[in-house]
């Protein structure tokens, strides 16, 4: 018996060279990655950023899934990336020609996050499976939420779905450790969905999560130029809680701004290249321990079991 | 007395953002940067890749110097670099409107090279110049030569003239550290200029150098993508001597792919992000310690002191 599909995006950010590596090297040897039974579909999220080495081509392919944005009658901006994600809906959303139930979306970053997880929102089965790979690998959980500057990500369109993060590594840099911390989050999460699709998956009764508080931009000049550098002494610290006085900036005259506060607030996405763009030099967020609901590991099994009966998600 | 006209060029390649970082906020403030008496020209080398985050818009500005392209009736490609590189000859060459006599080109590369200089050929002031910086801070030498397939360095096109390269540092990332080391480096070579012009700069009787000898490339499938990365163990040693069998790519399956040899030549720019597309994973190079010619220090300074004087260089 066929397993439910999951679609496995690579290459979202076409400048993020790593994860597109691995499926290609997949597509030729299959044991490179199990399946579990799985009918697992790799894509390239965004293949024309990726042949011209940019994150995108008009517009950030991940902030490009707004449903206002996607219906077939839509008087919205027509550019490359709003293209491209309604054709990847058509094709693999949950009313597509082959419809995925759970989209996982790879990607890279220049900041330190380590291997990561980031979760849209407080979905039930994305929040069951986020918490069996924590409890299974121990990675950290970046959860994103409520904030109107950074919407349209690729995986909420999906009934389920989670972008696994990993860093550092400079853009259109193949890294053979970053393929590697890819592969084995990869491989984890395929293990799990198998698993809750039989019953099987693990669950903890807690998970830990860095809750999205808001970003921090760099000081800017009236020009709009950045005026202060990230700290030396914050680069690399993502992760490691803030106190208040923590140095945060650094002038060129070698003035330290400090942080504000308020105290232990967990900084993320520190540096992250493409992010200057977005007026972002960190992100923060709040490091919360919540009870799993007990109803969160059967959402997710009924959510895969519906759909390998081909049941509408 | 005003002394001789020294360019500063940062921003060559647009997504090397450290560098213009620096020269931006030294035109806001003089003090950060002391010009010990030159005539110092900072510019952006190229404004328009700037501007879109890419390292050129047509072709490579730092390939792109090539006299046959340069000359005013020249039959050649038209396109943004090339008439970049005139623009910047014809004001700042050495028969230009603002001639400059010496040319300090600032770059920054994903590769662990840490603070490095590239001297392109053996002309006796550039040798004379980075002998003298490597005195002062013992920083290596890559001495670049006789390679068909990389020729229109920027810096040739001036009577004297080094790369400053620095890294490693993501493309597009603003780095405290990496700013410091340029500052470093090129407040060094203007205090040396100055010295020179002055007659003071102290000069080593011998330099080490680090000799081109040619370039590897990633192996490669049928469709030309890369099919083996750059092994974990080879990452970041720059500068550290190769043995015949150190590991040197690593396939997805796992296998080591050794390095054939010769004992001994070290490697520099390992895994730089934009070489990918010139086919180089790597350069090697011969280490050798040369005697300083005697004429080195006068060639720089009889250079410098009819640079000054108006004279035709």
């Amino acid at each position: 018996m066929v397993g439910p599909r999951v679609l496995v995006v690579a290459g979202t950010h076409g400048n993020e060279v790593n994860a597109p590596w691995l499926l290609q090297q997949w597509e030729r040897s299959s044991g490179l990655l199990e399946s579990h039974g799985l009918d697992v579909v790799p894509v390239i999220g965004n293949p024309e950023a990726q042949r011209l080495g940019r994150r995108y081509v008009d517009r950030d392919l991940n902030r490009s899934f707004r449903p206002e944005w996607l219906e077939p009658d839509a008087t919205t901006p027509q550019d490359q990336e709003i293209d491209r994600a309604r054709a990847l809906l058509h094709r693999y959303g949950p009313g597509g020609s082959e419809a995925c139930v759970l989209a996982l979306d790879l990607h890279s970053t220049t900041a330190a996050m380590g291997s990561s997880l980031v979760v849209y929102g407080r979905r039930l089965p994305d929040l069951a499976l986020a918490a069996a790979l924590q409890a299974r690998l121990g990675l950290p959980i970046y959860l994103h939420e409520g904030d109107p500057a950074q919407q349209g990500f690729l995986v909420e369109r999906w009934p389920c779905g989670l972008v696994i993060e990993i860093g550092p590594v400079p853009q259109m840099v193949l890294s053979a450790r970053i393929i590697e911390q890819t592969q084995l989050v990869l491989q984890a999460a395929l293990h799990l969905i198998a698993a809750a699709w039989n019953g099987r998956m693990l669950i903890p009764e807690r998970l830990v999560v860095h809750r999205h508080l808001g970003s921090l931009d760099l000081p800017r000049d009236p020009q709009g130029r950045a005026d202060a550098l990230i700290h030396p002494e914050l680069q690399g610290r993502d992760w490691s809680p803030l106190r208040r006085g923590d140095p945060l900036f650094l002038t060129a005259a070698g003035d330290t701004i400090s942080f504000s506060g308020p105290d232990g607030v967990v900084p993320v996405f520190i540096n992250e290249a493409a992010y200057a763009e977005k007026a972002i030099a960190l992100s923060v967020t709040s490091k919360e321990e919540w009870p799993l609901s007990p109803k969160a590991p059967g959402a997710l099994q009924d959510l895969l079991i519906r759909a390998q009966r081909g049941e509408p998600l």
